[in-house]
C-alpha cells in the first residue's frame, strides 16, 4: 500500500490513474462496475475477484454479461482471481469496489481496510458501524469525513454506500429538509435485479407480486436515519424523523418504483416541492465528477410517471444514465405531501453510488495518487 | 314490474327463484355474474344484454370467456340482448345486475330504476349519491335501508358495491374502527383485470409499473368515507377519518395488493388486530348467504403473504372462492400499524360483492317474491 | 409386499383402497399427485416421502403449496417421510408414485421394484429401459404387458410415463397413425413449470424466450419413437417415424405448447386430420378409469387457440381437468398437415398420466388387491 | 419534385442532406425511423407526418417515446404535419419514410410516387405487387432495379421492405443459397412490439402464448419466395422452394425469435452452414453505408443462443445496434439443419432496412442530390 497517501497535495503532473479491483465482479452489481469504470477518467480496472468457482477463468467465461450494453473489451479475457490483498498490491491496486454479498464482505472487506485499501462498499455489513459512513455523495458529502477518521487510524477506510431503495429515497428526501421533515411512509416496488441472478425464481413472481423483502424494511429505516443525520465530530447523530416501509417485490427486471407520502412542519405546497426537487444539486455535480448527472432529481410532467420501464436510465448525459431519480406525481393530501420516485437499482443504487463516492474521495484529496 | 313486492311477508310455499338480467354481460365482470349466478339458489339469469355490437348474438359467440371455471352451460347458446326495461319485464326480470360502464350506466340505471327494477349496480356512476348507498354487506349492511327509501318513492332502487380496491380496503378497516380508526394510508399493486379486457396494452406494463389509475385514488378515498360512515336517517355522514391513498398498476391478472398503514386512537397491538381480523364476520355470515363466505377475512400466517397469485382465490366453501380478504404481515411500527391485504377485483371487489348485495336484499325481505 | 397379487381375478367384495405413496411429495408433480390422489376410488394415500430435508416435518410446512385447487385437508398434518421400503411395506403400501428427479430415481425406484412395488414413475431414469414402458393409456395401453413380464420375473416393476411435451404429442400424433405418419417436425413452447419450483430464474425469462432445454429434444426424439413403437414380444421395435424437435421456454406458468408439423402417406386434409382428433378415444375411456377425461384430444375452433392460459385445463369432467390436450389450427401445407397442440405439462404431461396408469394396471388386473 | 434526379453522377461538391419526411411518425417503426435518422450523414429529417389526431402538436407532446434511446433533441419541437404531397415538395422533401398502417398507406404512397417521391415503405400495402421490390439489401440488392424501372415511368418509387419476421429469415436463409436451398420449415416466437403500441392486450398475453398472428404466415410464405426469387428484366420469378410458417405471440417487448428447419440439396454439415453465416456480407458492407453492420449474421456460440433479451440489440458499431441477425443452435438432424435466429423486428425487421434500403438507393445513384 505504497501507492497512495491521504490528505497531500495532487501532484502537479497529470497523474498516473488509480488502479482498482473489483470485488464480486460476476454478478449484476460487478457488472455495472464493470461498465461504468470503463474508459473512467479516474480509475483503471486491474484486477477482477470473484470466488473460487470462477477464479482462474477468462471474465467473459465466467460471467454471463446480463446488463444493457456491451461487455467491455478490455476486461474480456481479463483473468479473475481471488481477492488475495497481497496479490492486489502487488499489482498496484489501491481501492477496492466491493459488490460481495454480506457474508463474504464481513470479513474481507475488514482485512482489506488493515491492509491499507480503500474500500468503497455496496454490502451491507458494515454500513451500521459507527465508524463507517453511509455515504450518497449528493446527500451527505460530509459523512465522508468519517473515512479520514478510520484511515487516520492507520490502513484504509471501508465507505458505503446505502441500500438500493434506500439511494433513490435519500436523494429524494434530501431536498425536503429545509421544509422540516417529519415522518416518512414509503412503501416499494422492487425490482428483480435487486435480488441478484438467481435471487427470484420465475414461478414465484409472473404473475405475482410478493409482499415480503426478508430485512429490506428495517435497512430503509436505519439507513435512511443515518444518512440524514447530522455529523457531531467522529459520530453521526440519527435524523429525528419517523420512517415506515413496506416493501414489494414486482415482475420488473430493473428500477425500483417507491410511493411515498411525507409530513413536513412547513406549510410547503407542491409547487415548493417541486421547486426543491428540481434546484437540488449537490458536491458531485458541483465538482463536476464524472458520474455526477447534471441534474440528480428530475421531476417529471407526466401524471402517469415515474414508470420503471421509460424511467429507470434517467441520467445525462448518456454516461451516467441510471444515476438520476426521477420523481413525479406530486400531490398535496391534507397536510402530507406524496409523490412516486424512480431509482435504478444497480447504478444509482449500487455500483454508481459507489464509483461516485470514489470519485469525490478522490477530487476531494481523501485519496490521492503518490508519485 | 309485479312480480316483486318490498317489504311483504315470504309466500309460504317455496319460493320461485328471482329471475335477474346481467347488463354488460361480456367483460369480465359480466361473467363473474354469469359465473356466481349459474345455480345459484335465489337467483335464475333470464337476460343477457350487452351492446348493439353484441345484441342477437349467442352469449358463447359473443364472449370469449376469459375467467376460471368454464362457461356455464345454460348460458352457452342464449341470446343477447339490448338493455329494454320493457322487454325485460316481459320476461319477468325484476333484478338487475350492472357490470356497465360508468358513461352508460349514468342514464339506463336511472331510468331502469323508474321503471321499477332493483338494480345492484358494479359501475361508479350513482356510488356518489345520496340517496344511493354503496354496500359491503359485511361493513356496512345498515346502509341498505337507502334502498328501501328509494324504492319507497315509488319505483325500484339502485344499490351500489364499491371500486375494487375500496371493497378489499373496507372489509380489512371495519375490524378495526373499535380501536378508534383515525388514519389510513394505502398503497395498491393492482392487477390487469381491472382495467377490463383491453384495458392495458401489454407494451404498457411487461416489465413495468405504472403509477397512475384515473381518478381510483380519489375513488377510493370518498368511497372508503362513505362506507364506513354513519346513518342518520335518509343520509349517510361520512367517517370522520382521514385517507391518503397511491394507486399503482403491476402485471398481475387478478387480484389486486394493497399495503396499509393505519394509525388507532387505541394503543393496539399487532395481536389485538390479528384477533380482530380473525373474529370479524357481518350479516351475510349471520345469515349464511349463498355468496358468503365463512370467514370474510383471512389471516395469514406465512411472512411472505398475502400473494395475489396465492391467495386471490380464497373463500371457503369453494363455491365463494374470491370472496375473503386476505390479510397478512400485520406489524407495528411507532404507533402505527403496518399489514398488507389482498382481494380478488373482480369478485369481492366486483360482482361478488353485488350479488350478495342482493342475496341480502332478497333474505332481509327487502327484494320479496310475488305469488 | 404380501398384500397384492398379479393376475389373480377380483375379489368378489368391494375391494379396499391401494395404500400409495409419493415420492418427491413436495415438488410441483408431486403436489399434483397429492391433488389427484385426494378422494380417489382405487388409491389411499398412505406416505409421503421426500429427501431428509423435508422428512419429519408435517407436509403443510414442508411443501409450499403452489398448485391450483387447495391442499387437501387429509395430508395437511401427514407426516414426511424417507422413502424407506419396509417401512413403506409395512404401511400396507404397494404402489409408489414417483415425482423424484433422475439422479434419486436411477437407484432407488430399481431399489422399490426389486422389494417387490409397483412403481410409477415420472422420472425419466429407467424410460430407455429395454424392458421398461412408457405408457401413455390411451396411445399404447398394450406396452403395459412389460410390467407384467418385469413381474413375472420376481418383484414388482416400474411403469414410466413420457416426458411432458411427449406425452402431448403422442396423444396428437396417434390418431393420425392410419393416415401413415412419415415425419414430424415439432417446435414447442415450455412453461415455466416444466423446470420445477426454482428451476428458471425470473431475469432469465420475463421479456425473454430461451431457445435450449436441456435433452429435451433427445426426449422428445427418441421417447415418441418408443410410444408409437410396436411391441414385439417382450421388446418394442421403434417407430420407424423421422421426428425433429426444437424446445424453448416461455415466460408462462404452465401448459405447453407445440407447433407441429406432419408428413402423412395418404393425402388426407384438415377435415380428415380433425375427424380423427375428434373421434379419437383409447382404452381409459373405454374403461371408464377416475382419471380419464370424456375427450383425450379436444379439437378447438377458434381461429387462434390452443392457448396456454385458455386450454391448460381442458378435460371434462372437471376433476380431470387438465388431461385433455387441445389441438387447433389445423392447416394443409403442401402435402404436410399443420397444427398446434396444447398439454398441461403437470398433469396430462406427469401426474395425471402417472396415475391413468395405474388406474389401468389395477382395472386390467395387472394389479390386484389380495384378501 | 426538382430538387432530385436519377441515374445522374454526384456532384463534386459535398451534397448536402437530402429532405426526408416520415409517415407515421409516432408509432414505435416511426419512432425508430427518428432514432435513426438523427444525425444521419445522408438524411436530414424535415417532416414529420401523422394523422389528424397528432397533427398540428409538437413532436414530443404527440408521440408518448417508447424506444429506448432518448428522443433526438432536433425533433422534440417539430410540428407534426398531415402528409401533404405539396406541403411536403415546398419544404424540399424528396425522401418519404413509410410507416404507416397498410389501408392509409394503399393509396397516400400511390399518390406520392405519382407526385415523384422516393418512397421507401416499411408498410405491407404494396409488398406484392408485380413492379415493387422487397429490398434487404444484403440479400436481393439487385432487386431495387425495378425502382429504376418504376421512376422511368415518370414519378418516383416506392421500395419496400419485408414483414419483420421475414427480414430475419432471409438473412439467414440467403447465406444457404449456395447449398441448395429446398424448404423451409419457420416457427416464430414473436415480440409484442410487433403489433404496434396498443395491438396486444396485457390481458391476452402475461402468463400465456397466442398462436395466431393475421396473415402473418402468409406474408413471411410469399414475401420470402419473392425476395429469393431471381430478377428476369422487369420481373421477379419466385424461388422454387417451399416454406411452412407457423407464428405465434410470445410476452417478450422486441425481438422475434425463430426457429428455422431447412432441407438442403448438397450434403452440408453444421460446420458449413456455420461458415456460410459467418462469412456472410453483402453491398451495404461493401459499400459500407452508415446503417450497415460490420457482420450481419452473427453466430452465437453459446448453448443457449439467441435470446430476445440478449441478442436484439446486435449490431456492430453502436449506431447500427439492432441491424444484426443472431444465429444459433445450429444443428443437423438427419438431412435437415435446425438451427434459430433472432431478428430485432422494429429495426431490422422494420425501420432500419427501410433506411438501409435509401442509403443504397443513394450511394448507389439510384438517387440524386440535384444541385
Amino acid at each position: 500500500m505504497t501507492n497512495m497517501a491521504l490528505g497531500k497535495a495532487n501532484s502537479s503532473k497529470a497523474p498516473e490513474k488509480h488502479k482498482v479491483a473489483v470485488l464480486g465482479c460476476t454478478g449484476i452489481v460487478g457488472q455495472q462496475f464493470i461498465r461504468m469504470l470503463d474508459g473512467h477518467p479516474f480509475f483503471e480496472t486491474a484486477a477482477l475477484c470473484s470466488s473460487r468457482k470462477s477464479a482462474g477463468k477468462k471474465y467473459r467465461d465466467a460471467a454471463d454479461w446480463a446488463i444493457s450494453g456491451r461487455l467491455p473489451a478490455a476486461v474480456e479475457n481479463m483473468e479473475i482471481t481471488e481477492p488475495e490483498p497481497d496479490a492486489l498490491a502487488r499489482h498496484g491496486v489501491g481501492i477496492v469496489f466491493s459488490a460481495l454479498p454480506s457474508e463474504t464482505a464481513l470479513n474481507l472487506e475488514r482485512r482489506m481496510v488493515k491492509d491499507g485499501f480503500f474500500v468503497f462498499s455496496n454490502a451491507g455489513a458494515h454500513r451500521m458501524n459507527a465508524s463507517t459512513p453511509i455515504v450518497i455523495p449528493e446527500v451527505n458529502p460530509e459523512h465522508m469525513s468519517l473515512a479520514g477518521i478510520q484511515a487516520s487510524r492507520g490502513g484504509g477506510f471501508i465507505v458505503t454506500n446505502s441500500n438500493c431503495t434506500t439511494a433513490g429515497l435519500v436523494m429524494a428526501l434530501k431536498p425536503l429538509m429545509p421544509f422540516g421533515l417529519q415522518s416518512i411512509t414509503v412503501t416499494t416496488y422492487q425490482a428483480l435485479s435487486g435480488a441478484g441472478r438467481n435471487g427470484i425464481a420465475a414461478l414465484s413472481i409472473v404473475d405475482n407480486v410478493v409482499p415480503f423483502i426478508r430485512n429490506e424494511e428495517e435497512k430503509m429505516e436505519r439507513e435512511t436515519k443515518k444518512i440524514l443525520g447530522s455529523l457531531e465530530r467522529d459520530r453521526i447523530r440519527e435524523a429525528p424523523v419517523e420512517i415506515n416501509a413496506s416493501c414489494c417485490r414486482v415482475p420488473t427486471r430493473d428500477g425500483h418504483l417507491e410511493s411515498v407520502v411525507v409530513e413536513l412542519k412547513d406549510d410547503a405546497g407542491c409547487e415548493d416541492v417541486s421547486r426543491a426537487f428540481h434546484g437540488f444539486s449537490g458536491l458531485p455535480q458541483q465538482l463536476d465528477l464524472p458520474s455526477a448527472p447534471h441534474k440528480p432529481v428530475i421531476v417529471s410532467g407526466r401524471e402517469d410517471r415515474p414508470q420503471p420501464l421509460l424511467d429507470r436510465d434517467a441520467g445525462f448525459p448518456d454516461r451516467v444514465k441510471g444515476m438520476a431519480v426521477t420523481v413525479g406525481r406530486i400531490r398535496k393530501k391534507g397536510e402530507k405531501i406524496n409523490f412516486f420516485l424512480l431509482v435504478h437499482n444497480t447504478i444509482r443504487g449500487a455500483a454508481g453510488t459507489c464509483i461516485l463516492n470514489a470519485e469525490m474521495a478522490v477530487k476531494t484529496n481523501l485519496i490521492q495518487q503518490s508519485l
